[in-house]
């Protein structure tokens, strides 16, 4: 098959705040070859991704991703890995990329999916999906009050495991944090998984990270997420040795394999969390949750979005048994939750597998998204580069 | 002083080829605050990095870089920071937002040396601005022969140092790569400095890689630059430990401060070389320049584009009198040899020093660059976000 088409959807919804609350828009991508069609999301600011996908030639090693893509035959799994490094190649200097082929590179697997009836996982070589726990990830209320309401809540729509994220922690003292932590475990009750995300508050300060240790190992938290900025492996590491019991988790910013890799080799994470829309797509995500098996790593997905992203990011450990827990937005916007019009659902035992169908095994639904598409038009040199296209 | 405006400008030669040569288009920033206007340049794709400036939020934690910039109050070097760090935090999950905000620091920096009349080097603290070796960077020719007529060109122009790069070496095999390598040595000389750069085109492969060093050794490289892909630190230490006499170089992908020392600590590099245009702007290089002295590193600006460019990445290491090699454009295009009306010029031992001038020193020509002004316009849910501003 040659790819045919590349169309890119940005959605948002009417008002966006600086909540972190990453499903407040999205950018969609249809991908057509050989009759079929494929859906991705990029996680990912949506207008500076679809300019990295049109964008003019800068040089040969600063090419549109674009020029990777279209008309690019695509076999198997194969001919994904080798559009990947060709962006990687071609889109060198071009930051963005990652970003925008992250959502192009799930849509092929989908795709291929729909071409030979395999689900994603299937094609990367598990013979079943295994169940996973899903936390309900959640962002901390704005006093201690709120995150206890929040965890009720949690406990009360039957998840047993929940991450609390971002809201006033690390802004305040450590005393102010515990507070949120012991609400959280309260909430919860005893026996769930307690997850805590604190967004690279701490951006390199290993003291201010380490002041919240007490505190989480009172509240039992199983992991402590994202204390520092993405790259600070020399922190990471840091903050890992001084918490025998307080596992730290982080990977989400990484654009690259090596980013990952480089996370829990340098950084010594016990957890490493991948977004399928970031590093590059399924494929190098599946090698990292390869790499992280080899080092005793647990792998997790990072989804805070929508039911497509969340089936593209259970797919690269669909079938690692020992990979239990999985991230699952457990309050997504409006717009998240239309996306799809099959979303993947808990089973009785409250457990998610990877869908057992063609390809991401979801079903977008292009109606419902019509009322949160944002109309788009590009215009280099007079001519128009990019408008948005019709949902059909 | 309040940053009234920031204004981006695309610039672009008309025919724009496959060559890695960088200078074939530009973005130029303006800034404006207080009275005064500065200007710098984002080595980085155009459209991309304008969209990353002007994009709609999409939450807390990816906003777009005006957002941090726009209305910011700049009193210092100190403010310069404060809003870096901001941008690294409100940008965090908008990959782009680095190599925009490159241009716009410094634009600031420039700016802030017109306010206080002084070089931005003394503002870093330098007490007087030593002299380079600039060497000629060029790229290789499609055949020794070719390579060996630049070689000699550029001694013939009066460069006692070379760097050859990219072209076809390392598409062969590495019989045909030391061919180049021993013309290049013909061609400047036996008592010049020859640099090799390969454009990462070895990616991971450190046999590949190291089939070069033989030839390399032979023709007295320097060093060799970019065997490999950006974030593969295992792979230059590998190399490092496998080269005692050719110093492994790179850097030029480094997209924040953190990347740089990874590839000192971790991938044992002997020459960091930063992009002042990628890197976050001048204040994120000097912190690299210093992290390169405690370590015993050689630190060495990348620059292949215009005078303004050369200027800012001058300062980070301007008074560093041991890091003596400095990038110099020896054949950019008609386009980035307009940007600036009073150019860096060799003195007549051939040495270049960063400007004794306010800012970054160099009068950027708005006439000459007219031309090559690139019309764009960016409309996003029926509001025009951006548009070619007027060159004045």
């Amino acid at each position: 098959m040659k790819i045919e088409a590349v169309d890119f959807f940005y959605l948002s919804m009417p008002d966006v705040t600086i909540a972190a609350d990453g499903s407040q828009d999205a950018l969609l991508v249809r991908v057509a070859a050989g009759g079929h069609i494929g859906w991705g999301e990029c996680e990912a600011a949506p207008l500076p991704s679809i300019a990295a996908f049109v964008c003019p030639m800068s040089h040969g090693a600063c090419r549109p991703v674009a020029a990777s893509v279209l008309g690019a035959t695509l076999d198997g799994p194969e001919s994904i890995t080798r559009i990947g490094a060709r962006v990687e190649r071609d889109s060198m200097d071009l930051l963005q990329a990652a970003h925008t082929f992250s959502g192009i590179e799930m849509a092929l697997w989908d795709l291929l999916g729909q071409h030979r009836q395999l689900p994603v996982w299937k094609m990367l070589g598990f013979e079943k999906a295994t169940s996973k726990i899903p936390y309900a990830s959640l962002l901390f209320g704005d006093t201690a009050d709120e995150t206890l309401a929040r965890a009720r809540k949690a406990l009360a729509d039957g998840f047993s495991a929940v991450k609390f994220g971002w809201g006033p922690i690390g802004t305040l003292d450590a005393a102010f944090d515990a507070d949120h932590f012991v609400a959280a475990r309260e909430g919860i009750g005893n026996d769930g998984h307690l997850m805590v995300d604190v967004g690279q508050i701490f951006v390199e300060d290993i003291e201010a990270a380490a002041a919240r240790l007490p505190a989480l190992e009172q509240a039992r938290a199983h992991w402590l997420e994202e204390p520092f900025s993405g790259h600070a492996f020399e922190a990471y590491a840091d903050l890992a040795a001084r918490s025998p019991n307080v596992g730290i988790a982080g990977g989400e910013a990484a654009h690259n394999i090596a980013m990952a890799r480089h996370l829990m080799d340098f950084g010594k994470v016990k957890f490493v969390q991948i977004d399928c829309g970031r590093i590059g797509g399924i494929g190098p995500a599946f090698e990292v949750a390869q790499l992280a098996q080899v080092r005793g790593v647990t792998y997790v997905n990072h989804t805070f979005t929508t039911h497509l992203a969340l089936s593209a990011s259970l797919q690269p450990f669909a079938g690692i048994a020992d990979d239990r827990i999985c991230e699952y937005p457990a309050n997504p916007s409006a717009l998240a939750l239309a996306v799809v019009a099959n979303p993947i659902t808990r089973n009785l035992a409250g457990e998610v597998f990877a869908p057992d169908a063609p390809g991401l095994g979801v079903k977008v639904d292009t109606d419902a998204l019509k009322p949160y598409l944002v109309d788009t038009e590009i215009k280099v040199g007079g001519k128009v580069i990019y408008a948005t296209p019709s949902l059909g």
